[in-house]
């Protein structure tokens, strides 16, 4: 299998969104300027970000604020997906701020254009991280108030990091899920697609087994003409399998929705990256806790995919396409190709997937064509 | 008295290198490639910063790195002026660092063109400091020798920062005479000019009273045309006074003999800022230390001045031109004009100097006028 992107589980986040019910929590929505460059002097734009505010447990000038540092998408989504810091401000009398992390949601510099570095060169946690200082000035400007950092995923490295660098300006930080050290030279590129696995086989040993398989029966079934209809068919693709291209997006689909599942594997019902109910993975399991092989497999692999999919019965058909013209996506690519370098493989024997190398030489060539960027994949460490 | 750039104690301190003696420290002088943008991709800019480098005294590995953070100036100055760090080596068996700031000395992106904000624009404190970052982790890549940053004056503001900004590659630092509160709304404006009068005070409360009433002195003398002619002679100005520009640079220039006297007070002989005694405030107030009014009081002060301008007796006239051409005042100007905005003046009551305002508004216009740089005056705190 060729080399792919797997980057995808943080992008995923706004992808998947496409039944977000309406908020639970409320807030008013501000807007602050702030330089496009923080670090330097030779371009003089300024734009606004977006945050969103609910001052109605705190207590006035000495109380805390919970400052959510927000990540690859649109800071609304992370409002409404982080109950714990709504849970905790009553009893903290506690400000409440969101962030909205630059070039997603509404804190677009350019709008919604991402031509070339002199527009997304500015796309870096460096610079988030100084939007976020300006604003702790702005919300804070005595410093009477202690400030603490929440985030989770890419947030929550920004969490860590906000500490670390503005000491001065935050107290605290609760970095959940935060992949701080999943950087060149440090954490082998394995590591994600073993704990991933990992997740599945403690639901059941065969369930991940079944997966590690699949990949090759799937293989076996598209190369024939009847076998490919029977493939198509059990998956309902909105867009059949026609190709090896098409199995391999397919392939990529796939894995995501296996890291997905991990990431948001919650004792509760949760439609944070899509609608899926109670401990998802033991779900998607029990349609995968027998040996499976052949079309009984790929049967019970349907099944369990639409666990996530399709809970909610309301798609006809399954979108393996993934839509890169999504802002969200744009950000997080781009971010890959500057200084979120996260090296990540998998190599089927210590993992349920198929073999993906790590070759930094590649990447890079692709971020080059792509983006023009040249990735500096030890700038953040 | 018309305001001025009151920024000049740090900036002299390339200016008035004239006699410096040969090297009393051994090092090895080195390259490394940095890119000039640190935080954003739009120019793909690399250029090389130099640095000292002494390892005879380290024992491997695991041994400290003394890393001193270059400021202002060309780094071997520093390097020949910071004996502590010499003298603490052997004893720590220590490698010895001296890492040059970029934009000065031979680590210059556009060579001697400081031409707008586009070559100009990342000539700032967090650029400087991600250059020394990378170099401590080529230095040490795996991170198993402590790093403790040394610096003094603007240095030793790097230093504080290098290590609260990176606390992950710096284990301390020791930031000798570091201002590092001296930003607009921190520290009053005119404490710099009243901790330089107490400096003279403490030596004798007449020597400070006699510069205070010397600027009058000097004005009322100018006035006339004899006794303008007995302030040129007994000066010996390499330029003589002929206008009012030229008795403000005058007075512009004791000011800033005054400011390094009092940076410069060391108990030992020198020749750092200028060949000076031991004690150099010591050495001037004695000059002036009886209550002196008229031509008395400008004879003693000429005899006070020559002590900083002429110790050594190789001068046979006084310049008191400040050559803003040269490399160093180019780069110091420049980051009072992005982020060092630090506030300062004198009120000639509570100090010994003539009146100064701070004026914000008239220093950004200034700022745009003179290198199209608009400062964000809280940008580094």
């Amino acid at each position: 299998m060729k080399p792919k992107n797997i980057h995808l589980p943080f992008l995923y986040i706004i992808l998947f969104v496409i039944s977000f019910v309406a908020g639970k929590y409320l807030y008013k929505v501000e807007h602050f300027d702030v330089p496009l460059d923080h670090f330097g002097y030779a371009v003089d734009h300024t734009f606004k970000i977006r945050y969103l505010v609910n001052d109605s447990y705190s207590s006035g000038k000495d109380s805390p604020i919970l400052f959510y540092t927000g990540n690859e998408g649109d800071i609304e989504l992370f409002a409404q997906n982080t109950g714990f810091m709504w849970e905790i401000a009553p009893n903290l009398t506690a400000l409440v701020v969101f962030a909205e992390h630059r070039y997603y949601g509404k804190s677009l510099p350019f709008n919604n254009s991402f031509e070339g570095p002199t527009q997304t060169g500015y796309l870096t946690s460096e610079q988030a991280l100084a939007d976020f200082a300006d604003l702790v000035k702005h919300l804070d400007p005595d410093s009477t108030r202690p400030v603490i950092a929440i985030g989770g995923s890419y947030g929550g490295m920004l969490a860590a990091w906000f500490r670390m660098k503005y000491p001065h300006l935050v107290e605290g930080a609760l970095a959940s899920s935060a992949p701080i050290l999943q950087f060149e030279g440090i954490t082998p590129c394995g590591i994600f697609s073993r704990i991933t696995t990992s997740v599945f086989s403690i639901s059941s040993a065969n369930c991940s087994a079944n997966i590690q398989r699949s990949w090759k029966t799937m293989q076996d079934l598209f190369a024939k003409e009847e076998d490919r209809k029977f493939l198509n068919e059990t998956f309902k693709f909105c867009k059949p399998l026609n190709s090896t291209d098409d199995l391999q997006q397919f392939f990529d689909y796939l894995v995501d929705v296996y890291g997905n599942l991990a990431m948001i594997n919650y004792p509760y019902e949760t439609n944070f990256l899509a609608p899926v109910p109670a401990y998802p993975v033991r779900a998607f399991c029990q349609k995968l806790e027998k040996k499976l092989e052949g079309k009984d497999l790929i049967n019970a692999l349907q099944e369990a995919v639409s666990i996530y999919a399709n809970y909610t019965k309301q798609s006809s058909c399954l979108n393996y396409t993934t839509a890169n013209g999504a802002l969200g996506s744009n950000g997080w690519d781009i971010q890959t190709c500057n200084e979120m370098v996260m090296p990540m493989c998998s190599d089927g024997k210590n993992d349920m997937f198929f073999t993906v190398d790590w070759n930094l030489i590649d990447f890079e060539k692709n971020c080059l064509q792509k983006y023009k960027l040249k990735p500096r994949p030890n700038s953040v460490t």
